[in-house]
């Protein structure tokens, strides 16, 4: 496919983000990449992130500081909650408080500098350990606000936030990204991954990737600590 | 008026924030403060809104750093850019791109942590600049995402986003802020004061405060360079 708009996609470093990016350079978008390094746990993320970026070679990709811990009130952020190792009923202690609403309102600002009007998130609606920010009424939601937002949206244009994966269970997510060429091995999942991007195998979102794995009938690239 | 209730309240430095501040305080609400240091070109605003938390004596004051200038795309983030001298057809290059939606983000994000749900922002739709981001209607739809990006929102919590001064003057705010004890002269609104939060005279911002003054028949305690 052909296609030289201009995306924004932001990408964590991890299963689902990966394939996000995958999608929008398949449909011929320009991409776009954006991480944020919020003192996450998962620091080893952000190196995936980059390593990912390197590899699909993505015009740009930029990372941005944002400070998650002055607010705090989730175990990715605050030191003093710790990650649970087993499934908990509602939704987890690991939700970031606003986390993507603050994540897509990076992405409207340089997507406005930039001239793009879509937006890709790898948000997920049935794997999604139950957080309200990956819901599809929640990605209206945000479109209708971004049109109302911004000086772009005032003088047309039409943003698309662009969550393909949303009506995904992980083992599709999979099948995805390797019909697309994507190299797991480079991803990162894990909410506790040690430096060198080895995962604990115990978190949810290490469940929720081994099941994955196993339901799409493919062999898990992790490296398990 | 007694509401114990805890609210969050954006505070600039400037005069608008300043007078909404006190509007909340005279609510009854208990008023936790949130500032932003964004490399913005008139950082003396940060020291106002410091002194202006210390002398209003509200319950907290954060400010977050956040790094705009890697975003770009506006006279107050971007040192190529220049900061008009005289006013300019449609929105000027003084807007930051998705700056208040990034803002509220930020706000809604502490407010699920500290269990508020009332932000106060405030901006302003007639003397506004021509910002899309201070419109009545961002402000429902930021309300609307509100409600449907957070697990307060799933578990009931309506959230409120309180922007009294909307359909004010700038003649109405500083009337409601004198009648309120404001000391205008601890606010600092131009966009390119220097350091000791002296004054241009000469940018939008400048102008918008004087004719304000002026038109409220008020003495304008304000410092020029």
């Amino acid at each position: 496919m052909n296609n030289f708009n201009k995306a924004i996609v932001l990408i964590s470093g991890g299963l689902d983000s990966t394939t996000t990016l995958a999608i929008a350079k398949d449909h011929g978008f320009n991409c776009y990449g954006l991480s944020f390094d919020y003192k996450q746990r998962h620091i080893s993320e952000l190196d995936a992130a980059k390593n990912i970026a390197r590899s699909m070679n993505i015009t740009e990709h930029k990372i941005i500081k944002i400070d998650l811990a002055q607010i705090g009130g989730s175990a990715l952020t605050d030191n003093t909650i710790a990650v649970p190792n087993f499934p908990t009923d509602g939704i987890p202690i690991t939700y970031v408080p606003a986390r993507n609403t603050l994540f897509l309102s990076y992405a409207l600002a340089w997507a406005e500098v930039i001239g793009a009007c879509d937006i890709f998130i790898g948000v997920n609606a049935i794997d999604y350990s139950g957080y309200p920010d990956c819901r599809p009424e929640y990605i209206k939601a945000y479109e209708n606000l971004a049109m109302l937002a911004t000086k772009a949206g005032i003088e047309g244009t039409e943003f698309k936030i662009h969550a393909p994966l949303i009506e995904y269970s992980k083992a599709e997510i999979i099948k995805k990204g390797i019909s697309l060429n994507i190299d797991f091995s480079l991803t990162v999942s894990c909410y506790q991954a040690d430096d060198n991007g080895r995962a604990c195998g115990k978190c949810d979102s290490c469940r929720f990737r081994q099941d994955g794995f196993k339901n799409a009938g493919k062999s898990d690239p992790t490296i398990y600590q």
